[in-house]
């Protein structure tokens, strides 16, 4: 992935480290294309009555991760409030989601893969929340 | 739109009123196809250096209420958490680009229309929230 | 849907007539909404096993129309060559989708209200291909 | 990216070469994000009105980009045919978007690292559309 080249690129400065968002960005775009894919391999197997909530929550988890990764990929007019917002909602779809295919991952290596692929997004979203939560505590304390 | 048809028509009911959910979506995606319209038509004008937050404004607010739009057209699986988080990042990114479009509004025509549909979206993803905040304190009144 | 209005406020005029621009616009909107309500819809559905390939083109179907009607909003900049294949993808996965829907439309009403949303889309792209191929035949003619 | 892992994973089998087909969607991918930041980047620019078409190349190429990667991740319902008419739009608005971040390459760093996205991009959407017409030429030779 190029984002971390586009991101030092700009004339905007990322807040927050722009490694830490270049590596959400990049985390968010592959949790996205595997919870596509889960969908997707979801749909074709055998037990698929038992894989509908997870093809459900990769559904909202790919589409929330996707737009999470436009957004941070726009340094220009960054906002906080909504960043933060679209970060919390895509740590939980990514945490329900990872949930639900860890319970298929014995079975199915599609769902282990997406699990992995959720958790590292959550991390790397985390990350940016905290980030985030420290600056504020840092003002908060007048330094 | 046939949004209203398709919820009433699933298995599954949505939290907080079907009209209201629907009405979500539909302002959602009026305001996301707006939003899209407005940022190419900023880039037509004489004055794009005056229109540069519009655009990238309007970027934001386009796809997050898409996103919106996709997460609140699927009741199996709601998941409330993320909802409301989307709504308060949808209602925030609505408002600045609103803000912004107003500026424009009197000399760029199709800053008003955006204006008006970003105020739309705005006004029916807060009867949502409204709707939601309700709920809670009616549970928590022990009723 | 403010789409004509916004196309109408434009510095750029759409190829091809606005009212049918307009017109794909707000069916693709409104098709992709469908579509992704009925995937969830069919989701969530005793018969799921039954529904699986209506979910998978259902998720085809509402992304292709997605971006198609973002790729028509934008008329600064327009690719003839990109548009007519977009909408020539967008009128074959609207088809398969519609048929699909067609086989379940009896027993479940989303996946008739989905069929009628794919037909809509259909005829709306269709007109958009007809223009298109009229205004070729005019130039081959000479006039 | 995991693509490869989840396309191995996936019970059904994607055409023309699984490594092709994960390649295709990882550049996508990478197109998509490298145009988004670049359009975002464009705007801050002080030379923002001779990067206005920059930008409306670069929303139509990362918006094609994306439907592209979700449908190619779906191999379940494979449609050879409207994969088709999206790799054709694929590879033209990479090219259009190449063509111009490259008359900006030299003075905007940022503009030529999404060039050479795009660039990978086109050959990796190129690739699969080869294999697709030798496999129809092997076709027609009777083999």
């Amino acid at each position: 992935m190029t984002t971390r080249e586009m991101l030092d690129a700009s004339p905007t400065a990322v807040p927050f480290g722009v490694a830490e968002v270049a590596a959400a960005v990049d985390a968010c775009l592959d949790c996205a294309q595997a919870c596509f894919s889960d969908a997707d391999a979801d749909l074709a197997e055998p037990d698929v009555v038992e894989m509908r909530t997870c093809i459900a929550l990769c559904l909202n988890c790919a589409d929330v991760c996707d737009v999470t990764a436009r957004v941070l990929s726009r340094p220009y007019q960054w906002d906080q409030f909504a960043v933060d917002h679209l970060l919390r909602a895509c740590v939980r779809v990514c945490t329900t989601c990872a949930e639900e295919c860890a319970r298929h991952a014995d079975h199915h290596r599609h769902c282990a893969v997406s699990e992995q692929a959720c958790r590292a997004c959550i991390r790397a979203c985390s990350a940016l929340l905290d980030a985030e939560a420290l600056e504020e505590l840092q003002k908060l304390g007048g330094v």
